[in-house]
């Protein structure tokens, strides 16, 4: 581990991309104990965080606040901050790719997305490290400066293409740990693929199975016809997995079900309240892998069009 | 044609086994122009059908009654009538077929039930003249003599395991055509299989997919990724018809959601209603079928255990 590469005393800078519910939550959590600046888009966005802070409403009606650095993105000023933790949406990345390109490799770059499709993206960075995280965190944005902390997880984080043993970024994940990291936890996997897959297949399977049936995430698993619907869909897409982890990962399937019971799935959410879904990026995607791998995947197609079909159904 | 069995003044007699709402409804219609017993189980139906007769009330709220000759169902006496018409439910079948097998071959079967796993039992009845019906009539039974006329469709009829052009029950065929026809249409086929075929296909599309999307029938039409879901189960199942059919019956199934639009299909309304649906009859039949000819069925399969556990959530 580089421990030496942050001197005594120096501040550890971070910069978080991305105004939305995931940058908000980071700068509010990162900023107790890193030197943290926001960058966000709209001016409006910007001035409400400068003027009020960040407030954070816990699930038991506790809400704090806290000031934070917020500074206007621009799309040709390099970022100077040792660790950029880049926490727009995976379509709001090709905006903000040429800045990360400019990245020199004393920086690490820490990718918050949902799915897998922009890891392709990551060839046009030759210099920062890299490093590709999961937010398994519940969070809602009520407005620009305040969000609803619903569901207390963890960060996971992986180096791309491999976790190294002396990466960039450990002296700021060593002090994360340290600090904070009981109330806003980190853990440090060492197979990006098998992290990020993991996390794929969470998705592709509880997000639309509960989105179609209409049930709270515990529902797949207390049902056995569901359970054995659940079932059927992982044996059609777990040619994702290797064969040897094919078990263990159907296990953390389960236990998600199990652990998250009572939620209701940020697809059947969507779907309920007429907003666009994640499917393209879920299921599109493992349609695609299918495609080049030359798999047939007849129940995902048909749970594909199911959602776009429900997702049409209540935009009417 | 055998026009000449039925003597000229001689009345045409028809029993009909089964007081459930398509008994009622044949009851009722045949009574007005032939000389109909129904028979029944219950002493209490017994009492209540001779006291009160049939009510049949139609969509437009006039309602009519009828009497009807109805008898006790007996387990060991055997049917004197000429055409003898069985609207027991399928699974009803095994404890009157002793009865049915004592008929000569002056008589003739015309069996209502829905799917198609009854058909293996008729090699039990070697004398009778056998013939398949479809009810495409929507009707609904209030209580023992009262029932809802809710939709006019027709009756479809073939011959077992062929029609021939002399149908012992042509006079009836005839008859039933020439005076009551109108209002309650029947209509000969030549292929039961296909007929039965085509009628299996329509249910075991339109009825899951509703139920599972939870939406009228005209939707699977108008939204194009239901659509879609229809053409993909569509295109797993057609192996049960000719290559030949297939555009045909395609083009069936589209028409008969068209015509249906408004319609709440029975599976969807059964799970509503928290009872028990006709899944096994319809998927289950199809899934065994696949079975046998070696077919792999998957979606059938997803869809079969989905529709299960929306009924298993839905009685919980």
């Amino acid at each position: 581990m580089k421990k030496n590469r942050t001197k005594e005393g120096e501040p550890m800078r971070i910069g978080i991309v991305g105004g939305g519910a995931v940058g908000l939550l980071y700068a509010f959590q990162l900023s107790k104990v890193f030197t943290v600046t926001l960058y966000v888009k709209r001016d409006e966005a910007l001035q409400t965080i400068k003027n009020q802070g960040i407030t954070i409403s816990h699930n038991d009606q506790k809400k704090e606040t806290r000031n934070v650095n917020v500074m206007k993105w621009e799309s040709d000023v390099p970022l100077k901050d040792d660790l950029i933790i880049v926490a727009t949406k995976q379509y709001g990345l090709f905006e903000i790719l040429p800045v990360l390109e400019m990245c020199t490799k004393d920086q690490s770059i820490l990718f918050l997305q949902n799915g897998m499709s922009h890891i392709d993206m990551l060839a046009h960075i030759s210099h920062a490290e890299i490093l590709l995280g999961i937010v398994e965190h519940g969070v809602k944005k009520n407005n620009d400066c305040t969000i609803m902390w619903t569901g207390k997880g963890r960060t996971k984080l992986a180096g791309y293409p491999e976790t190294q043993a002396d990466l960039h970024a450990s002296p700021y994940i060593n002090k994360w740990m340290d600090t904070i990291g009981l109330d806003f936890p980190i853990e440090v996997c060492e197979d990006f693929y098998e992290m990020m897959m993991k996390k794929l297949l969470v998705n592709a399977i509880i997000n639309p199975l509960t989105a179609i049936f209409d049930v709270r995430n515990g529902e797949l698993l207390t049902n056995p016809y569901f359970q054995k619907c659940m079932k059927q869909l992982y044996n059609e897409i777990n040619f994702l997995v290797q064969v040897e982890k094919r078990e263990e990962v159907w296990n953390h399937i389960c236990s998600i079900c199990e652990k998250t019971a009572d939620n209701i799935s940020s697809m059947k959410r969507d779907i309920n309240e007429g907003r666009q879904t994640e499917v393209d990026a879920i299921l599109g995607f493992v349609m695609n892998l299918a495609k080049k791998q030359g798999k047939s995947v007849p129940l995902t197609e048909f749970i594909y069009e199911a959602v776009k079909g429900l997702q049409n159904n209540a935009s009417c």
